[in-house]
């Protein structure tokens, strides 16, 4: 065949696969709470919160920026706002001290960071990008990861910075979830994960959830999926819960909403571990899981408003981008 | 059919299942070492010290018990001989402190425990599994893992007991590995995990390796296959390898030899991250898969005596225990 024809036939096969659109997902934790019994007050600055958290993800990715920054942005705005179970909004552990945990990760290469048990701390998402981005660690806990903050020029704060959390968070107290947490998926087809929380409420000292493990909380890998999850940290740690629903996405070829149904709904659930995850795979919109009555979540694809959600319910096909 | 042929139906359809047959196999960490250059007196410390772990998890085992005791057995004879990088031997953090990490999982149900960073306790690996049997925990930190360690009756030790490690290690200084794991089948089939390690040698302080996390460095899952891993860490928890290598198992109905061997040599090599993973499945004997020149492992099997390699080499079938 002729140079142009190979050409052409090329052309033809990259038009048969859609064009990797950008998307991003957010969740701001999941409970036994009854969505239509929220008090209008919290209620709305949750909405509120998110709609920030989307807008400012939806900003970096609409401008052809990354995914690792777009789930930074929604991450830290949440972390900022006081009213979601994270940064300024954390709740306490049983001795009345706040440890924040985060991670992230980067589906292009699959590197990642993370700190827990971290107190002094405004903004534990971005220290745990600084570790993945300039030590050749993963995971930094307590005194360790505050060091290593200085050594790179973050802020330490008073440990009781957050003297007056605002109570009660309607995402954390009830049940004690509340975590936030981030999917993304650029222009250029990389994925990225991003999760934050203080933990569960009145937790013990020096305890560590499933936020800042990953494979657990949080992952990310490019061509498979982007996934935060939010919930009973213990039992997302002892399923692998996020590595596992991707797994199934890579090995079974499952769909991503399925794959997580499978863990969320089929595993963790018989168990006994309350939660939820949002998952991104390499295509499509995003999916949304959760075993409890209650999870607030949202997501925002091109040329649409954003979508923001109290519970789970099944994406209608409209919204799925167009290709 | 009569009763008495469906009976006998079912008793040959029994037989024809092998019998579930103990096993346990102990790793002491795998690195860039020359096991044939390896000087005499540390390698005959190194093989009693395996000796000496596989015979306490081979008692046990052999007397009816459970897979949990023998691989808490194995594993707190390594943290307590010195030679090996957990608990009495091992390495010092940059700022010459030592923190020790653990965990451990029991298959049968998917429990686990873990500390991280404790510097304080004797046997890190007998506190993970009080987090994992007396908290709704799985992963304590630093000083809350030694509160807790106190509340429940743990001697906290100077945390200078660590004054005199015995140096050089062979497992440990010259590449920085030397974790100490073991991984066991009871004769009623369940699979247990544990894995201790002083982490990687003047790790910044604070650094949490895969050791203590469970998908990383630990993974139990009865029917599917108990891991422990040795090697550079961060690379682990970024490929969640044990999680990794038993999804393999259970989705794909991979043998474990070859599952462990498409992460370990697959996936962490290509990707710079050196290392190993003992792994044994529902039946069988245990596999050895590292992409080091060496790695200090063993194994013990019923009516056999104990097997202790340097390398990995391919497990003859004639070791297979026969049915």
């Amino acid at each position: 065949m002729r140079p142009v024809v190979l050409l052409l036939l090329a052309a033809l096969a990259a038009a048969a696969e859609p064009a990797p659109t950008w998307a991003v997902a957010i969740h701001g934790g999941a409970g036994a709470f009854d969505p239509a019994r929220l008090p209008a007050g919290p209620r709305a600055r949750v909405e509120a919160g998110m709609n920030k958290a989307l807008a400012a993800a939806g900003a970096i990715l609409a401008a052809g920026g990354g995914a690792l920054d777009a789930v930074q942005a929604a991450v830290t705005v949440m972390e900022d706002d006081g009213i979601f179970n994270a940064g300024r909004g954390a709740v306490a552990t049983s001795d009345g001290r706040h440890e924040l945990d985060a991670s992230i990760m980067d589906g292009n290469g699959q590197r990642a960071g993370a700190v827990a048990g971290v107190q002094r701390i405004r903004n534990p998402l971005a220290l745990a990008r600084l570790v993945m981005e300039r030590s050749s660690n993963v995971l930094l806990v307590t005194d360790g990861a505050e060091l290593f903050a200085r050594q790179q020029g973050v802020e330490l704060l008073d440990p009781r910075w957050i003297d007056a959390p605002v109570a009660p968070a309607p995402a954390a107290p009830p049940d004690k979830h509340g975590t936030v947490g981030a999917v993304a998926r650029d222009a250029a087809g990389h994925l990225a994960a991003a999760t934050s929380t203080g933990g569960m409420s009145r937790k013990r000292p020096g305890r560590v959830g499933d936020s800042p493990l990953i494979g657990a909380g949080t992952w990310a890998q490019d061509g498979v999926c982007a996934i935060s999850a939010t919930g009973h940290g213990e039992y997302f740690i002892r399923h692998a819960a996020a590595h596992a629903i991707s797994a199934r996405i890579a090995l079974l070829g499952e769909a991503p909403e399925a794959a997580a149904r499978k863990i969320v709904v089929g595993e963790l659930a018989p168990a006994g571990g309350e939660g939820g995850v949002i998952v991104l795979g390499a295509s499509g919109p995003p999916a949304a899981v959760c075993n409890t009555t209650g999870m607030f979540h949202g997501w925002l694809l091109p040329g649409a408003a954003a979508v923001l959600r109290l519970r789970v319910e099944a994406v209608p096909a409209q919204e799925t981008p167009s290709p």
